[in-house]
């Protein structure tokens, strides 16, 4: 039996839950969690903001931990080794995506939490082409996030070979954000941070960011009019996004990784004058997580964490929910050694 | 003085109109206009659409005609020279785009009917910088149309390096959309024609359409569903966009070319599950011009065109705003030598 924290019905705590999950698949592997990243979406699913949760619902899909079983065909795993998992458990492996590493555009790739259930619990199973190995080098407790927020902010830059000469803009400097910045730094990138807390200032220019700019004040955008060939946004709520294209310069790209619900409405004049762009991407494939793992290490890209224990998962939900973590919470399965459980 | 067609006020009929162009710059190049394409710009710009039109206005940005006036620092042209001009008369030559051969996005750009004088006219006069010489196998008749509403279809095609694999569908087969079905089919694509005359579909396959689709039919579009690389919108009102977002591959592309004024709604999870792409640009660069006139000629690209005396252009233009003219209306300066200004 798999120990996890369910909740019953949308937006309701967790509570302890037991599942049989029945006998490995063959192409499985089951991780020993050791620590799951606690991700907005995990609240989005939580409260069946995206209609599609299934209760009871187990979240967690930024798994850190170590092969604990392997299934009868799976030779690239082998029982204690480390790995992660992120938002998806499982491909297809045949269409056109998984077939050019496309993965994380399979439209039957299955969901970590979705129809499933996912990390927070002591155990939880994976397609093994799902998961991937940590670098020795990456300590556990901050490799969860990286599977997740991680890979999303990263994986644009490496689809659209984002030139090292680019100037960059950060909406949002939350889980994903803070990411942004230290990849985009590391990357060669001019790095700027859109906020609306500019007594952040100092905190984003040691996490990466050249420059803040004052996305409350419009004055400042309009300055910035022509200055960024991407602009990132990580925010999951709606923005006068005209606004943001026009700081774009010729051929620049809005690029949105933040799951907005409300459609946005874009001036086409505005793109069509310099060439813009908007586009859009979930996740990375488990080729372009392998490749920011091994970026991240190489330039010390860590994701801020703060530590909850598994069994503290409710506080950890409500400190995400009413709260601005910082960055990223990350459940600890057994007792913490330090306590951070009481924030 | 130059003799020109002007019209007063917005919406009004053309006149005779003679104007005193002044001294020939000195980086400027003198055109005796001898055809000129009718745009659905030239419509937008009389009737102020835009609000940038200045009276009295002299349309006409798709010229063909012969250099009759070089200014002193111009070597490129000489006396009696084949030459186009299109939407831009003139650009700033040290911006960031035109030093990298994006003239076509240079703030500063010129429009040949903005703020100027245009083509409908005996003689126009523009930089030199922004004529291109004709090839010599490509008669003048034909050729003004392609210096618009071909470079603007032609320019995403080599912009974003459109790979002959692709699957290319177009919105809107009129004057740009015509020429688009013979540059993608020239360029190797399967190019679908979306239509809402399904009874045009031999004309469309006879200009480069492998296939159609009843852009009326829901069920249609929803049968395309995932099937298009580029779907490539000449049309200039508004859309049911989600639609044919959904109709784009994993990593497609909607790209407009059309001057949509209505504000475009973007279904953010439908670009980002198949990390999909909106864009926009206008004509396109000098360079670019060169490049398509090479290419339309090698693959012997013509516009289909409906031939009016310039006298008769108060005619041309009602058939274009009241009409489907089949494709481009050209206006030729002098007498006509076959009939067609009865249409």
């Amino acid at each position: 039996m798999i120990k996890a924290y369910a909740a019953l019905a949308p937006g309701a705590e967790l509570r302890s839950f037991e599942y049989n999950p029945g006998e490995l698949g063959h192409d499985q592997v089951e991780i020993a969690v050791e620590y799951c990243g606690v991700c907005h979406s995990d609240l989005s699913m939580l409260d069946n903001q995206w209609g599609m949760t299934a209760y009871p619902f187990v979240p967690g899909h930024e798994v850190a931990g170590r092969i604990s079983e392997v299934g009868s065909h799976v030779t690239a795993f082998k029982v204690g080794d480390r790995v992660g998992l992120g938002w998806n458990s499982g491909y297809c492996n045949q269409c056109a995506c998984c077939m050019t590493g496309d993965h994380n555009l399979c439209s039957d790739a299955e969901g970590t939490i979705v129809g499933r259930h996912g990390g927070f619990a002591d155990h939880v199973r994976a397609q093994a082409t799902s998961v991937v190995k940590l670098p020795d080098d990456l300590p556990m407790d901050v490799a969860g996030p990286l599977f997740c927020g991680g890979v999303t902010v990263f994986n644009p830059i490496l689809q659209y070979n984002l030139s090292p000469t680019s100037r960059v803009a950060v909406i949002g400097i939350g889980g994903l954000g803070h990411l942004a910045l230290q990849f985009l730094r590391a990357w060669g990138c001019h790095v700027t941070a859109f906020t609306s807390s500019p007594d952040k200032h100092d905190e984003l220019l040691a996490l990466g960011a050249h420059a803040t700019l004052d996305s409350r004040s419009k004055d400042a955008l309009k300055a910035a009019t022509g200055s960024f060939d991407l602009i990132l946004s990580t925010v999951n709520v709606g923005l006068e996004w005209n606004r943001y294209i026009n700081c774009l310069k010729p051929r620049g790209r809005l690029h949105f990784v933040g799951a907005l619900m409300e459609p946005v409405q874009v001036n086409i004049f505005s793109l069509m004058a310099a060439q813009r762009s908007i586009s859009s991407s979930p996740v990375g494939s488990p080729s372009t997580i392998a490749t920011m793992l091994d970026f991240a290490v190489r330039h010390n890209i860590r994701p801020q964490i703060e530590l909850f224990a598994m069994k503290d998962v409710n506080k950890a939900l409500a400190h995400l929910r009413n709260g601005s973590p910082r960055y990223r919470i990350v459940l600890k399965h057994g007792e913490l050694e330090e306590a951070n459980a009481d924030v």
